[in-house]
């Protein structure tokens, strides 16, 4: 790995770098006593992008105020980056029922469960005009606004020094617009990147979507200069729908391309952790005062952690272990099924549905297997971060059986603290499989057998094999870190631009 | 088109052709009186292979024994074909339970739903024991017991003229394994081909299988010599798919695949029909007898006729047509949807569940919209052939909006009979679409709305343009023909054979 410090070479030195992300890095708000504060986000996004940050200290951070004090915020910083701790934000107002179309009609109920593919098809989705009101009264208008804040912000700042172009950071599935408005403002000049962090599907999966928008996201995402993904599979995915989809020149072994004059990089970076970060929180006392609570359940520990998202394969996770009880009754006692699942999205009424179904998957294994002295799963449906982390460290198996799922962190910040050399039992269809998926048992998240078979060896597995692939794992993900998630990204725009000249 | 005769030249000249489907071009039962009698079948399937049967007068067909008399046929016929008007036929009886495991649990919820994309995945399939055993004890010994029926048939043919190979051709997604069977008898000699007459999905579809099926399959496909589908996307999404789970060496470009030392050639033959076939039964009294039935319904005639399949996205042609109506008050009164809705499968849970909601969508509809003289919808869930046909010849437009459908023959069979100039509006995901989509008014059949606008555009479409459509789709579906689709087989069968040396 090739270090460029931030003041080393390379054609990014001295260009203005804006990241863009629907959400930011801060919430500001006020105390009682009317002073400003503010509280750093979390979440696997918000630490990459913090380590974008850090590499590129000149960076500004454009996102979307959520809060009534960044809203005054954004009003302040509308000509001028806010500076903040080691950070220069800037933030985004939203007309509300513009961002409220966007965030709950358009980018999460249909690009997530299109990306993930969650839909049933014969029943849904049922587009219409809710989806072109969404997709023309929230989507396109929230993109817009941001495409004016990053030209806002280029406007403001110094260009470094001599020609060095603008490198525009977009992130994510809600702001998949954005190189569109972006180039309607600035022409060809900026180096502009989306970076899509939830899976992309094939292009039968991608075909689901209303034209208008199937078309939109993809003439405007190859208005971007490279297009990013956690997996090869998705990079892949993602040439073959802009060729079958637009008819666009697509050259799937280089990853590359070409659409309307112009040549379109896709790209892998799988995302990763910050190591220090999780040994930092797993030594603080926060999580030590959790640990109990975990490690005091009876026999060995069976983990999940997850958003309770449709996309995670919950109920599948349960009746898979409720089948190898079924099959192996000796094990009953002899372990507990410890489910940390944060809730999620409770407006949506798909989720809402899949809560319930959650909770009476759990009462039936509970129900069936249950002895006097011990109940096969504890469900914890709260966020308890402390609690997730201490749980990191104390189980034997951890379960990521994931539908599909864009990187899934939750297997790498675990493996990184785990004392107990515990076992990943990871579905193909996580991002995370391509990397780690030879230290782990792989299982088809569909197959509620295989997942009882994986269950099993996982937990019987020896201890020496245990070790392993525990320490294989914790050293796959060590070599991977989040700073050089930045820097391969940081390489393949110099890259680029020397080849566009 | 180069017509070669049943003796013209070719390599396949004088080879013995043995025709393998699950359901065969005759059933047999006894009258009263006890003496032996046939009815000939009818669908899509058996008119195709009929028609290689007419061209390939040796050709023997074997089929699984359906009825006690077909058992009966089936013992007789073992050494020896059974001759049934031009037909040589060997019916194969099989375990009821083998049987029933692979039609009821393996084939029809499993590959059908896997290949048409119709699982909502969150929740469906919990693939397990239930699965394996299906596989193990249904499908796994009903393909064998074909393939012992084809070598039986082969031992007992004079092998033709010289060294003439034997040439199998397997039919559809109930008989997947018979190539590996086959190969595992027989060796390299004969020549294979498997034709899968649903949609081939993309490798994130396929990859829902559980792993032993999923690469089980493949493996016995990749025993084949060509496999065939209707479509080039579906030849393509089969060739990456051996590409991604298998790891074959795929040339998307060629349609080629080489695996274990083979090369496997992918292909597309779209399917037809016999257009004279369809004069005749329009002119046919039975038809005639219908024609005022659907004639008299007031206003056009905007129809569909299907199996209640979940992959024929019944329920969203209804909405759609909902807000046409909505939109366009004006046309109530002015047009009646009539659908032919055949029952399909009822003793599948999620099929009664469909019918179930077809029904609730229709009474919604018509409840809605209706007048006191005017019924929006009429509803028929029976199996009526003439009255189908008849309706064919009368439609103004005809509605053919599925999820995914491997061709669509009615959008063909309509065509060629319809009095109308009447107007296709067409899913992009039929497989007819590749042909006929430029004369069609094409739809995603997931936007309610396209839908909506797609069936007033067809409703109000000039004279003029809907003449020019009508003709051009007549045409093309004249122009390949039943008969062209078997000729193309054996050009390719001859030319693989040619390049094989």
């Amino acid at each position: 790995m090739v270090v460029q410090g931030a003041d080393g070479g390379g054609a990014n030195d001295g260009s203005p770098i804006v990241i863009v992300s629907n959400r930011g890095p801060v919430t500001f708000s006020r105390t009682e006593s009317g002073t400003r504060t503010h509280s750093r986000g979390a979440g696997g996004l918000v630490t990459a992008l913090n380590a974008v940050s850090r590499r590129q200290k000149e960076a500004v951070w454009i996102a979307s105020a959520t809060s009534d004090e960044d809203a005054s915020v954004a009003e302040e910083s509308r000509d001028e980056p806010y500076e903040v701790e080691d950070l220069r934000v800037s933030l985004v107002e939203h007309d509300e029922d513009a961002y409220d179309l966007m965030y709950n009609n358009l980018a999460n109920p249909l690009l997530w469960f299109v990306q993930h593919g969650l839909y049933g098809l014969p029943y849904a989705p049922a587009l219409g005009d809710d989806t072109r009101r969404a997709w023309e009264k929230g989507y396109l208008p929230v993109n817009e606004n941001f495409a004016a804040a990053v030209e806002r912000v280029l406007e403001g700042s110094p260009r470094g020094r001599g020609e060095a172009e603008p490198i525009i950071l977009v992130h994510d599935y809600q702001l998949y617009m954005i190189p569109h408005f972006l180039r309607e403002r600035l022409g060809e000049e900026p180096f502009i990147s989306l970076f899509v962090h939830i899976p992309w599907p094939d292009p039968e999966g991608w075909r689901v979507l209303p034209r208008y928008i199937r078309e939109g996201i993809l003439r405007s995402l190859l208005q971007a200069d490279v297009v990013a993904f956690h997996t090869q599979r998705y990079a892949r995915n993602f040439v073959r729908t802009a060729n079958e989809v637009l008819g666009a020149e697509a050259d799937e072994e280089r990853g590359v391309v070409r659409y309307d004059g112009r040549e379109v990089w896709a790209r892998a970076y799988p995302i990763s952790i910050d190591p220090g970060e999780f040994e930092g929180l797993a030594a603080s006392d926060a999580v030590r005062e959790q640990e109990s609570s975990v490690r005091n359940l009876p026999g060995k520990l069976l983990l999940r952690i997850d958003r309770t998202d449709l996309s995670k394969n919950v109920l599948r996770g349960f009746q898979a272990y409720g089948r190898m009880l079924e099959r192996h009754p000796a094990m009953k006692g002899e372990v507990t099924f410890f489910a940390g699942l944060q809730p999620s999205r409770g407006d949506i009424p798909e989720y809402a549905a899949y809560a319930e179904a959650i909770q009476k998957a759990v009462d039936e294994v509970n129900e069936v297997h249950c002895t006097p002295s011990w109940q096969p799963i504890v469900l914890s449906m709260e966020d308890n971060f402390p609690r997730s982390v201490a749980a990191y460290k104390a189980y034997d198996v951890l379960l990521v059986n994931a539908v599909r799922d864009g990187m899934n962190l939750v297997a790498k910040e675990a493996a990184v603290v785990n004392e107990e050399n515990g076992v990943l039992v990871l579905s193909e269809n996580a991002g995370a499989h391509e990397e780690l998926g030879e230290f782990a048992i792989t299982i088809n998240p569909f197959d509620l057998d295989e997942g009882a078979d994986a269950i099993y060896a996982a937990l019987t597995m020896p201890e020496e094999e245990k070790k392993r692939r525990a320490e294989a794992l914790n050293r796959q993900v060590r070599e991977n870190t989040i700073e050089e998630w930045v820097e391969a990204q940081l390489r393949d725009i110099d890259a680029y631009r020397e080849r566009r000249g």
